[in-house]
């Protein structure tokens, strides 16, 4: 039987040190700033705008709002999203994806500046992901999984990853932050021939695919580590995850649950990403 | 006993083709044209461009090579290359790396246009590569490692890949090009443990490490597919591979030699992107 590895620890955990953190720039006269941008009111974007609200406000960042008509026009929004990028009190830009359909994303995703685009937008930022650039900032989910497996002192050195899931939110972004910690990764999808079989050959598992519990006890090798990245409804309508969770958690050494696992950590890394663009864009190590 | 594949009749066969296209492309009044830029005269560039030359003539294709002075200071340089990538005429550029330490890649790098970026240079093109974007420019290397697959019918659709080295150079791209390909991809590195037997697991491996002869007869499982990025010269003084190939292609269905292997094929690869970026700039389908 795993042990449950929960979010909540590592949330609070990251939220306490950026506490220290936010305390001695507003000494130094900084205030980190994060900037939502939300166009139209989704009841997904709002709620994860209320957590992130209160994280911020836990951590001692500021935080704002811009809500934008959901009809904006093109140009309207390009120029409401240049002027949030060029006010030198923000540090870090969220914008709520996906945007309504009149406008285009080739042209906004380079707007906001590589060093304030906290939730990784720009091109130029998932290139840094890929190349394992520090500077970079990943994808929040992608780095929440990191977190969970550094805070409960899972060492990735050597291990065997399998990732099953290649979008550019998780699964490719995942993949490179867990080789940038040395772990043999292994990238899984759809068209996997034998995915249980691929699976059971790693250390870790992580499934971040959107489909739910499809991921079942016999692709875990004993004592592997789950991580679950999945949001989504089961046939009895309850919130469950990627993993079949009550088959895999006879097998797994510690397992993630859905919700309260990786889903409680996003917006503490994005906490974390605010006080690093607001440390990088002050010159501060 | 595996069939050894050469790289020779990929190179030629894409010689082939792109010789119809770019006929098509003059009969149109349009004349693909490639620009080297060199800076000094190291006899590796040297090589590689006298092969490249040769290459474009093969293919029909004009080019053109800049050479700069190896002191050129930076200035200089950016405004040479901007010219460059300003000239209507020219659709690829190709500038040789490493550059002399007093120039500084990092503004260099963003300053050839994506779409004239046929060696991926650009930070934008290397996202595209990330992404699975198909407008996209691969270094040549990897392009070169997947043309071979193609040419000899190894098609990856399920198939298990070991890709054994992570570099922006091979390992990564290639990965992304493979997955492109839905194989399941397995990203190895010098801190894998148990390197032999992740690459037994696996349907092709390819090695990208640069380090003569590493890969061993029992990194391969049998009927496997070899496929051998590495020039390196032995303890012998004898032009060698990443790949133990006596060991290997015993165990192999097929394996590509060093030399007349991958590198034979970069070439074409270099022409091909050359006729892809003529037709992108042109709006040809």
């Amino acid at each position: 039987m795993g042990e449950i590895i929960k979010g909540k620890p590592v949330a609070d955990a990251i939220t306490e040190t950026l506490k220290t953190d936010v305390e001695s720039l507003k000494a130094k006269g900084i205030e980190p700033t994060l900037k939502i941008v939300r166009v139209g009111a989704r009841e997904d974007d709002l709620s994860y705008e209320r957590g992130a609200l209160k994280r911020m406000e836990k951590c001692g960042i500021a935080a704002e709002v811009l809500e934008l008509p959901a009809d904006i026009c093109q140009t309207d929004f390009v120029k409401a999203l240049k002027a949030v990028n060029d006010d030198a009190s923000v540090h870090g830009i969220l914008l709520f994806r996906p945007l309504p359909k009149q406008l285009d994303m080739e042209e906004i995703k380079f707007i906001v500046d590589p060093v304030k685009d906290i939730d990784c937008m720009n091109p130029l930022n998932a290139e840094k992901i890929f190349e394992g650039d520090k500077t970079g900032y990943p994808p929040c989910t992608p780095q929440a999984c990191v977190e969970i497996l550094d805070y409960y002192g899972v060492d990735l050195k050597g291990k065997n990853v399998a990732v099953v899931g290649r979008s550019m939110v998780v699964g490719k972004p995942l993949a490179m932050l867990l080789l940038g910690k040395n772990a043999t990764v292994t990238i899984c999808h759809s068209r996997t021939s034998d995915l249980p079989a691929v699976c059971r050959q790693n250390d870790v598992v992580v499934a971040a695919v959107g489909r739910a519990e499809m991921v079942k006890g016999n692709f875990i090798k004993d004592g592997a580590v789950v991580i679950d990245v999945g949001i989504n409804v089961n046939s009895e309508g309850k919130l469950c995850g990627d993993v079949a969770f009550n088959e895999c958690v006879e097998k797994a050494s510690m397992i993630t649950p859905v919700p309260a696992g990786v889903g409680s950590v996003t917006t503490s890394v994005l906490a974390k990403h605010v006080v690093k663009a607001c440390k990088q864009i002050n010159g501060i190590a």
